[in-house]
């Protein structure tokens, strides 16, 4: 007999039991009758849209928020402060000069440097990936363009992004270093459509590549690729607009459903306001803000209050540094330890399918009800080493307990960081099927009496 | 028993039929093979790219055109010139501006008149389609700015274009007459993506309306459309930078594989040269061009040539006015009666799924042929009232037989007049399908003794 199943029939044999699928069934019933969430989403993406760090539509998405929470009943709404990055993307435009003159599509990868007015032109040079650049001399690579022609696959756990957005991040580096003088990537993303993706580069001590830096869409690189292969030497011509401007201030924002027991031990949900300025942040990430905030007011309608207290945080500037999510384990690292468990939603709205997680021993039980609750919406037992999202790795040296609801990914790399993020890509059937899963781990964090610390070990560096 | 199978019956029967078998068994063989169209369109899709008629990229395409069919070995190689309007889309910039600020992705419709730097505000209204715009009471229309929220379906024919289409060529018009500023339409396309769609707009008199008008992708349509519900009066600012240029030389590519018998007539195989600015014109209508050209060639390399002459036709300038096509038609109107047979390529690179005609009676026999020839690519019967394509209208009062091969065209929408057509939309096996169907026909054609005039009488102004 599996895990699962001994764990249901306990649940069926055990009075306690019984009556503790009430609340749960009346969640996931209500749930998937709900449409907040895809309210929410649709008013942030519809009425704000993008809303990079420190720009003026990301105090309007913070304002949003906080009248959002309030009006959904949540207390102790606030926006706490966070000097974040503000930078600029501008317009990008790339161009084959020769042999076959075209406009290609492209956007700035984040942090980069614009260039003159009159741009940058050279010549062209490939390299396969981040490690062919790494290995290439820097005599191939000084005074030329450097075109990345990686390319990503797709999978459902998205998994293919890690080993691609190394040349997102630190491509510019190492062809800075080779005496480069730009570099355009093959778009980290798995969509046929001509849409360039943007994305963060690396930092080395709080500076970004001295070197421009572009993302080609997928076709446009196709093109570049057919007029390299026809044996012409292929110069590019690159402007840029790209620009840092000075810190800006955006916030946390927070909302909270007070426990009627223990209302100083949080069950964090998390996701983040930010989002790139091409797209609406449809997928990244209003509908992570719309899943926490929607699962938080349905265990909220409860007939009963939960014994902890239920945090929402929608974190500011994800996107360009983590600066909220690091700012909220600052201030609240005294607390940490009353942080029973967290969660976060950031990787778009396709169905929850596995339930992830990273709980000491003592919370096996807890896990096991967890994944009986879930197992009705169609999600799979998943490991016990999850690391929880972006937004939660400032909480990892907390030790803090996590839970991982794994999101169908499959097509999350289409849009993602895109302008094609918008609302249509958001499914509401699968949106509530998220919102029910979110709410049901909530509750039962919410309820719990076990303890899940101490988690086992982080391994290093991992993600 | 089915027309089909009694066709397919005498095939079989008859030791004729036998015999002029071969060279179709062999044309189909080769035709699924050859990736010459592939070729074709990778070519100037990644070479030539955007060639809307009038522009530089227009110029380099007629050469590449004249290239490749001297390259490929046709006859009679040239570039009948051809002045056609030169217009330039320049950039659009479409925003919301009140109540919830957003800048929408827009582009320019085919003709449209810019405005001045400071561009036009004012407040919208909805109209649901043409018809509901042409019903409007003027006094809801007079200083405001339109948008046409008519929707397109998809379907394998492509046929609700024609019914949402009213509204790109003629709702300026409408709103002109009824003192409105400027108009925006929902794209006339069928995509989800956030790409605006293009296309010509309806002269009158040879002018173009006198008011800007622009299509909304379909999700900033969305978001209009949402920031509309709200309640609030929603006002719009457009900014555009097209404007007409002096007329233009492009030119007509023809080239020919000269009949053995009867070289003075003509079996015309068309497609056009032209695109819009937004994408490389791979579907449209680089696909086209590619499989005309391939299926001449195929037939060229066949052990014997066909009695009568292959004309490949690739016009200019379809997209905006059929400047080529006309010129055509009034450049051959003495050797009109000498076009036996003329078909077109213009519908994407879907699969051919039914063979339309319009073939005087005594063309029924030769009708068989063709069917049974393309009914192993899986191509059904269709009816006798073809009308050809676009380029081929202007033949229309010639009375020239047609054939038009219909084309799948379920995501045809998707792509044409958008960033988005580009060369990965072209599936290389359809493509190939296409090919060995147009060379089938060609050669079936070029080799028939019957007379297909004269042609059923065309229904006044259909399409």
């Amino acid at each position: 007999m599996s895990r699962l199943r001994v764990v249901l029939l306990a649940v069926l044999i055990c009075p306690g039991g019984l009556a503790a699928t009430e609340p749960l069934e009346q969640l996931r019933t209500a749930a998937l009758q709900d449409d907040r969430a895809w309210e929410l989403v649709a008013s942030l993406t519809s009425e704000i849209g993008p809303r990079p760090a420190g720009s003026l539509n990301d105090r309007r998405a913070v304002a949003w928020a906080v009248d959002r929470m309030e009006r959904l009943g949540f207390e102790n709404v606030r926006a706490e402060p966070v000097v974040v990055p503000h930078w600029e993307a501008g317009t990008t435009s790339v161009e084959i000069v020769t042999p076959g003159p075209q406009e290609l599509h492209a956007t700035a990868l984040g942090g980069s440097v614009g260039t003159t007015d009159a741009g940058i032109e050279a010549e062209v040079i490939e390299v396969a990936d981040q490690a062919a650049l790494e290995a290439a001399d820097p005599a191939t690579i000084e005074g030329k363009i450097v075109f990345v022609n990686h390319r990503m696959e797709r999978r459902k756990d998205g998994s293919d992004y890690g080993n691609v957005v190394k040349a997102r991040g630190s491509a510019a580096w190492v062809v800075a270093e080779k005496g480069g003088l730009a570099v355009v990537i093959r778009s980290v993303g798995t969509g046929p459509h001509r849409f360039p993706h943007t994305g963060g580069m690396r930092r080395r001590e709080g500076q970004y590549p001295p070197i421009p830096a572009a993302a080609l869409a997928v076709p446009d690189a196709d093109i570049l690729e057919y007029q390299l292969r026809g044996g012409s030497a292929v110069r590019l011509r690159l402007r840029m607009t790209s620009r840092r401007l000075p810190d800006a201030v955006s916030a946390n924002v927070i909302g909270e459903i007070v426990g009627r027991e223990r209302p100083d031990e949080v069950v964090l949900l998390a996701a983040h306001l930010d989002s790139w300025g091409l797209g609406t942040g449809a997928v990244d990430d209003g509908a992570g803000c719309a899943i926490v905030m929607a699962a938080a007011k349905l265990v909220a309608e409860l007939p009963e209050r939960p014994k902890r207290t239920l945090r929402v945080l929608l974190t500011a500037n994800e996107e360009f540094g983590l600066t909220g999510a690091r700012a909220y384990a600052e201030a609240y690292a005294d607390s940490m330890e009353k942080h029973y468990l967290a969660l976060e939603s950031d990787f778009g709205a396709g169905r929850v399918w596995r339930f992830d997680r990273r709980f000491g021993a003592t919370g096996e039980a807890l896990a096991h009800r967890m994944l009986s609750a879930l197992s009705e919406l169609g999600v799979a037992d998943g490991p016990n080493d999850a690391t929880g999202g972006p937004d939660l790795s400032p909480l990892r040296t907390f030790l803090v307990p996590v839970v991982e609801l794994q999101q169908d990914g499959t097509y999350y790399f289409d849009y993602h960081h895109t302008a094609d993020d918008t609302l249509d890509k958001v499914d509401p059937e699968a949106l509530r099927q998220n919102v029910a899963a979110f709410a049901l781990v909530a509750f039962l964090a919410a309820e719990a009496d076990e303890t899940l610390r101490p988690i086992p070990a982080y391994p290093p560096r991992k993600r």
